[in-house]
């Protein structure tokens, strides 16, 4: 840990040099002073400073669909080949045909299925091994770089501001646990235990003496709209001061964040941005933006806007993981 | 955190004082001084570096029964003195009896039902207060001391040797999530986030604009035997290369932590002291130590007699939390 700071020494810089400077940088600095700021009125302590991060659409792209499920495509590609008859049928039909605008009408729970059901019999860490390898090379369909590449330079500062000031920062998202684990370290500076999100169940198994997980394929979890709550509470267990999140799948995760005593705050990213990244919300079947979008300012949310409030969104020229080992 | 250490600069003293000398403790203090020794064969690496802990009989005493369903007890009286018709029926009415030995002869999740029933519609929060109130007061029946005092002294040791070595240290437990929350940061020094237990589900509600969660007399997860492994994987992430624990219930757990690669260990506490604690293990009907005990040597665990391997088992008088805030 402590990577990134070893980097990029606080007191030298901006540590949020990709926001632009306006109403919404400053109120995110304001609250980040004020809840560390020893015997302030909103001083708070660092165990109880916890920030909670949605993944797709708030860390990285989620256009055209969420990219767990062109990994899923991939594996599922692989498992055609092998076994067609137990393939090629619906659901996972549609997804052979790589019909990615039939994807995105899906539910998100029906689009990330096979995402679920096609790692049955691996062990997570053969899994992540599957998903390191893939994402070394898989390339985003219309961005122009790799997918690992389209996470979003201001909210690895953010990520990165809060450590320094004392936050533990969890990442609460409707995809896959395995999935996510397998980058989050690298490219957030996030580590495992940190990871809060969808996952199947796993089973206990001795092979040649030797105690191991294997994957099911069945989901036990769906980490989305009130479920990321109950899944806050049941892995971290403290509410958290701060939540950032783009969909209304993030709506009970702010709302909860921003409903307990003293100091918060709560962001809702909006994809506003043509030019560099995409312009969405309530179109988005597969994950809309309405109810919290149409309620931000009766909640008390702070709306982002990619085009007004970010100078940068990607880290532009070749790829260096912020957080990888040295 | 940190807190024991500036209470007890590990440099002055024993940091196992409590464990008596011979090849229990030599083994441990071994493990300990090789996987952290940088450059040695046998280095971790801080992030890998995790201890997982159970807690009724491992931490702290669960004889005649674990110390939870003593609470659920005092619980279920209030219940049933507001509204008898529906708490006088069985299962509760065996528990309004009192009749302790009966309790002991059921299933741990028998025993642990009224537990998990009773709390519904309370917050989290609500719950951890009237642990604490409890906690402050109940008194073991045959210990002389109140249930809080009943922590194991060599434990805090350990706890506190492995946190300044570098580890991250979780309770895996068959009791109570938000049970275990209300007083493992006080008495272990173990924060909330670091808790794995069984649990009940929650639901999501928004009550006069503010969202919040309300438990529901649901389990959700009943964390013992294989699924302590299920849920360290969904909780923690990384196998660890510490277990331990007391009962057939961390079988799994200390035979996952061992299977790993590189150096590894795994602790299985025996109760054998009739003078100090209790004297028990297949005979525990709740909680049997039987195949785990007679199957150690085969499985590679370390044997921990409490007779033997303990200098003192409590602390001796006035109660002082070690890791209490000043």
């Amino acid at each position: 840990m402590g990577r990134m700071l070893e980097m990029f020494p606080m007191s030298t810089i901006d540590p949020l040099a990709s926001w632009r400077t306006g109403p919404v940088k400053a109120a995110l600095v304001d609250f980040v002073t004020a809840v560390t700021k020893i015997d302030g009125p909103d001083y708070v302590s660092p165990e109880e400073r916890i920030a909670v991060f949605d993944n797709d659409g708030t860390l990285w792209a989620e256009r055209p669909v969420q990219f767990q499920i062109y990994f899923a495509l991939s594996r599922l590609e692989q498992l055609a080949r092998k076994n067609p008859s137990a393939w090629l049928r619906p659901p996972y039909k549609a997804f052979l045909q790589h019909d990615i605008k039939a994807i995105a009408a899906l539910s998100k729970r029906d689009a990330l299925a096979p995402a679920f059901a096609t790692h049955a019999g691996m062990t997570p860490r053969e899994f992540q091994e599957g998903v390191t390898a893939w994402l070394d090379e898989a390339k985003h369909p219309t961005l122009g770089r790799l997918f690992k590449e389209c996470v979003y330079l201001p909210q690895l500062e953010l990520l990165r501001y809060l450590r320094a000031s004392g936050f533990s920062r969890y990442i609460v998202s409707g995809g896959g646990l395995d999935f996510i684990r397998a980058f989050a370290e690298d490219l957030y500076g996030v580590p495992a235990a940190q990871i809060i999100a969808s996952s199947v169940k796993t089973q206990f198994e001795v092979k040649g003496g030797k105690a191991t997980l294997v994957k099911l394929p069945e989901i036990a979890t769906f980490n989305d709209r009130e479920a990321k709550v109950e899944n806050i509470q049941l892995h971290i267990g403290r509410r958290p001061i701060l939540a950032i999140g783009n969909s209304d799948g993030d709506l009970a995760m702010l709302r909860y964040a921003i409903s307990g005593e003293g100091r918060r705050m709560a962001l809702l990213l909006h994809h506003d941005d043509a030019a560099r990244e995409f312009v969405y919300d309530r179109d988005f079947k597969l994950s809309p933006l309405a109810k919290a979008l149409d309620n931000a300012k009766r909640y008390g949310f702070t709306v982002v806007s990619m085009k007004r409030d970010w100078k940068r969104v990607f880290r532009t020229g070749a790829f260096h993981p912020l957080h990888k080992a040295a």
